[in-house]
């Protein structure tokens, strides 16, 4: 997505500097007008103060390493932007330790995948607000439109909370539509047309969405789908919104459910379901089903 | 619905007859060009057949003692179309009876709410080929657009089945956003802004969805919801979608979740929460909170 960024922040005429650990990356945006640094020391040090520095890395590790490395090299009244699915928690405490060196710090969710530099990114922020303010042109740039697909979430932290959140909606709304493409599917007798389905589904109905929109595209390409592998990551913000659910006390049913069922399509031992088919036929003489000895 | 269908269909050009057991509904639409008739007897003897026979009323009983009704006074030729969330089971025994007669029957799926008659609905029919290709041009016209929002499915009965996932699939759905939007007001540090945010994520998000724009509607009128008694009812297509799970092995984590929160969500003995209490106190001695003595 940085790539996206990026380009559509240059073609709405702002001055981008880029740097990719990949040279490649940054010197082939060189053509949109980017200006590729060979390094965060020259990218920092190529800008005039006050800096907007905008990282766009996975979460985790590499992010807190880099705000580390890119807060040693900052000056008073530079903003540093987290556009990374980051633990909120994380970014409430980077918040405070930048602020303490009197650097600005957003925490930017963005939402919108490789559709977001055509259709703009929807984007939810947490910050001081004047922070806030300093951002809104690029903000407004990046949104599909200027008053619209963005919002200042409130005080640092709370953007990438809010976008822990969206993405723990998203899985439930896939896993939604999953069930019910599976139970559609099953049903042999009517030999239903799933991808014709999901396309007449995408107007009119109380169903559409953009998830619906991808899940047409996909299954007109290929709707038996037997050469993927059913096997789903999960990229942390839906255990985070868990986590989140202990803490508060709120009951997730289909948040929880999306998420396991993600756990369980990467495990092939299944060690739950041998134990149930070993108690089965322990108190009922049940067959159990054996590999053969290796 | 069948307000907005009949509104639409005559907009359109089309001569519709109508009758509701409320004379009053009839005949206010009326000013819109429909012929209000005083009785289901009227209403098919002022027809010339071959007719088409639109029914829009609750499903079960009453939709089943009208196709009785109706059927009895039918001529070969004749179409009636079920346009109500009918359990498909009825409605492929039901095509099934009429056929036998010479009549043809559609079990057609209608989705759009209110929001249809101007917007368009979404409409999922099974049908035979050639009482499909009959009802087509009505179908065009109810649909958001003539190539657009509309799908034969198969077979009488696979419109009502498709029609049963589609619900079940908005249920899950609905309950995803429930979920993550009381995850966000229970995190009151950060003093979210739902209405906010939930506009701003109509656009540019993964998550965006017609229903998300119901929810930005309802929550910018109010988000707090105090008066509202959080009783969620449910119009059987979820149930016939688990009874479907059961018959077909389908694990469908997400949509049972979906429909047995509206179940809780109504019961306020709560009879399995009470017994968790005192199973607790019983093997622990945990305090147990007791009703004042009526």
């Amino acid at each position: 997505m940085g790539r996206g960024i990026a380009k559509r922040l240059l073609h709405h005429g702002f001055e981008v500097y880029g740097y990719n650990r990949t040279p490649s990356v940054a010197n082939d945006l060189g053509k949109e007008g980017l200006i590729p640094c060979e390094s965060l020391e020259d990218l920092i040090s190529e800008l005039e103060p006050p800096r907007f520095i905008w990282m766009m890395l996975p979460s985790g590790k590499t992010t807190e390493d880099t705000v580390k490395l890119i807060s040693g090299m900052m000056k008073k009244g530079d903003c540093l932007i987290d556009g990374s699915n980051s633990d909120y928690r994380n970014s409430v405490e980077t918040a405070e330790n930048l602020a303490k060196q009197g650097f600005f710090f957003v925490d930017m969710g963005v939402s919108g995948g490789i559709w977001g530099e055509n259709e703009g990114f929807g984007l939810m922020f947490g910050a001081e607000p004047s922070a806030a303010e300093m951002i809104l042109p690029f903000v407004k740039t990046l949104a599909p439109d200027q008053d619209k697909g963005w919002v200042h979430t409130g005080p640092p932290g709370s953007g990438h909370f809010v976008k822990m959140i969206h993405n723990a909606i998203e899985y439930g709304m896939m896993q939604a539509y999953a069930e019910g493409f599976e139970l559609m599917r099953s049903k042999k007798e009517f030999d239903l047309d799933l991808a014709a389905i999901s396309e007449a589904w995408t107007s009119g109905t109380v169903i559409r969405s953009w998830i619906l929109d991808l899940v047409t595209m996909s299954l007109s390409r290929d709707q038996g789908l037997e050469d993927i592998i059913p096997r789903v990551s999960d990229s942390g913000e839906a255990r985070w919104a868990l986590r989140e659910a202990m803490d508060l006390s709120v009951p997730v049913p289909v948040l929880s459910s999306s998420l396991f069922e993600r756990f369980s399509s990467r495990d092939d031992f299944r060690y739950r379901q041998r134990l149930l088919a070993v108690i089965r036929n322990a108190f009922g003489g049940h067959h159990v089903e054996r590999e053969e000895s290796k």
